[in-house]
């Protein structure tokens, strides 16, 4: 059987616009892995009347209803006062959930105050979900062949008590399994991959395959259902050994962060450090990597050159060269890249110069023209890249390419694209 | 009087997670800047039924509906479809529109095909908003005492078509301007801000004035509403200055984007340069910097120097130093602004060192310390940052502050936090 969940936020500062609804997306994603459709979502005020109306009106037609925010003391715990009376519920104190929120104060060594115990009333009946994240409690009950499930807002709440508390309530709600894997593409665009994989997608019916444009990548998802996960991940595996033989070295892993994870895991399997220089790029390169913890253990250093005096005195680059090729040229990546290998004594090093607009740079060279470049101890490798968008996309793009040349020598692939 | 509008998003995508309803909060922010309330905001999938169902429920408790998404030929026009069947209006061929939607191919050099054409068809008697950013129009029209406005679900192109079409489309509804202002405040917490304001806020009508956390700072808006733009401001003036006096040094701005644009503007005007020398913030200073175009008129170069031989190598702090303090500390944040500030041969250098976490560093100094230095041709100041939170925070946080010391120097304020 089929069920259908219909989802409730309750927050005044999302109908103000203060605040995005990023717990209606984190839901129904989670529901979708589950196989249970969402036809609606539904956003109401702090109010308790229009609240009320969104709670009949989600009974009419949908068996699951899961609210999200108005748990809290500030909101006189108004979603669990509604959704309580709107199926008939008292609000019983629970020994249980008073002594968790307890804890959970004298963990962080806070006061906590009367109202505070106003968050262990729930309603009669429930499965109490316990709040490992904070302080509010959420909860879940069956009424009127309905399955009631209250979460806290905060996404940093509302995430680890769907997946925890919510997914194994609704367990014995789904018949068998959902099971992605994402294989992640860099080297060719959204429309050129979707092309390519047109017939094949329409033709899928279990598993299915889709498509995701990411920032200047992309993700194609493999989703099969089946009565168990090995059942699932044996529909999978043939689609994604055809898509690894179809797209070669442009896949650079599966159910991976990013192209730069990769990298790190890569350089420490090896035991191998990276240097970086860069000009367009102006820190965007060793940013995403030092955004990693533990990096330290092959991520020495990096100059940002964004200045050709600097590519000079802090890089080597020579002043003829500059001169004589700009800054935007083969020959200085090429010399960005070597000299910051020298320098910070490392087994690879990355650079990049380009211009990443918003116009051209003074010698005419375009928007969107980055020349990226690879270092290691047999050579220098300088990829020229032609990105298109705004500046952040650009950039973006150029060190995307950046961590694309590090896999590809670490793997062995070739580093030409094509 | 006052109007009531419901917002109906219309998207398959958004109800299986793939995309956040990103459109709302916008046009939540901007009816809310015209003094309209928002009750509810609802999103349905590519169904007629359901869709049908939505608008139904909207038209019983609001004067105003705003649809986004499900415009395109590739959804057969959905929302277009099933709005004008709900107020019993017709589709008629629009000459005009048809010519825009060639137009905008023509300019983009791309092939128009026949269902591009299909978009040309819009509801008896609207008033067409001309896309010039896609291809699909939108419309509004009143029927049964409900103004209802079509906007294309792309945030790129529904955010402007909301701006520019739908906000003067709805000019005549709203009495009055509603005018805010932005006041940023960096050094100290938002509970702290909360606390000094909240008898002033809760005695506040107009204008109102409300906190919000941002990373690591808060910003205050004051928000009035008046008959015209002039009295909303001359209703906010004495409020910044209020706020302006109490927090002193600790307001960087009204209506900035950002500290490092605050710095851009300041180094700029005095035509002094910047460079920068990091370990736990490992590129995110330059970066953010290097996200602002023409920057390079002040920012000449930076080192992230990860490891401590870097440190040594490319910034010349002293080995004895760095083997005596350790590279989290006061004398090496200091020499790390000199080294930077005397090799990159700049006015002004800032300097972060400290321990971003996951873990304590190897001299036991906990998550969350890290010294910020600046350095000028009058001397280098080092402020001791304790920051909470997750790496991502302390590094964010960290960048704060050495903006905040540039910020200050600049402004002739007291570099010391308090």
């Amino acid at each position: 059987m089929t069920h259908t969940a219909e989802l409730i936020a309750v927050g005044t500062e999302l109908l103000l616009g203060n605040i995005v609804n990023s717990d209606a997306q984190m839901l129904s994603q989670g529901l979708s892995a589950l196989g249970i459709n969402v036809y609606y979502h539904t956003v109401v005020g702090d109010n308790p009347q229009r609240l009320r109306a969104a709670v009949e009106t989600a009974k009419s037609r949908a068996d699951i209803i899961i609210t999200t925010g108005g748990l809290g003391p500030t909101c006189d715990d108004l979603t669990k006062n509604v959704l309580a009376d709107c199926f008939g519920k008292k609000l019983i104190y629970n020994e249980e959930a008073a002594r968790r929120i307890e804890e959970y104060f004298q963990r962080l060594d806070r006061p906590m105050t009367e109202n505070n115990y106003q968050q262990a009333y729930l309603p009669e009946g429930c499965v109490p979900f316990q709040n490992d994240w904070g302080t509010a409690p959420g909860c879940g009950f069956e009424a009127e062949g309905v399955r009631v499930l209250m979460l806290p807002g905060p996404p940093s709440e509302c995430t680890p008590m769907f997946h925890e508390r919510a997914v194994p309530y609704l367990r014995d709600l789904t018949d068998g399994v959902i099971v992605s894997r994402s294989l992640r593409i860099f080297g060719m665009g959204e429309s050129a991959v979707e092309a390519l994989l047109r017939d094949k997608m329409n033709a899928m019916q279990n598993p299915t395959l889709a498509p995701y444009a990411k920032e200047g990548e992309v993700e194609l998802r493999i989703t099969a259902k089946a009565p168990d996960a090995q059942t699932a991940l044996d529909l999978i595996a043939p689609v994604e050994k055809e898509l690894r033989e179809q797209f070669g070295p442009l896949v650079y892993g599966a159910d991976v962060p990013s192209l730069e994870a990769v990298c790190f895991g890569l350089l420490k399997e090896k035991g191998l450090t990276l240097s970086s220089a860069e000009s367009c790029t102006g820190g965007l390169i060793p940013k995403r990597i030092t955004d990693m913890g533990g990096v330290s253990a092959v991520y020495k250093g990096g100059v940002v050159s964004y200045w050709s005096e600097v590519k000079h005195s802090a890089l080597g680059v020579p002043q003829e060269m500059l001169d004589e090729y700009g800054a935007v040229s083969v020959p200085v990546a090429q010399a960005m890249a070597e000299g910051v290998r020298a320098r910070m004594d490392t087994d690879l090093a990355v650079a990049t110069t380009g211009v990443a607009g918003p116009g051209p740079d003074e010698r005419g060279n375009p928007v969107g023209l980055v020349y990226v470049a690879l270092s290691w101890d047999g050579g220098t490798f300088v990829r020229t890249v032609h990105a298109a968008g705004p500046r952040s996309r650009v950039r973006q793009l150029a060190a995307n390419h950046a961590f694309d040349l590090v896999r590809r020598h670490l793997m062995g692939l070739p580093l030409e694209l094509e």
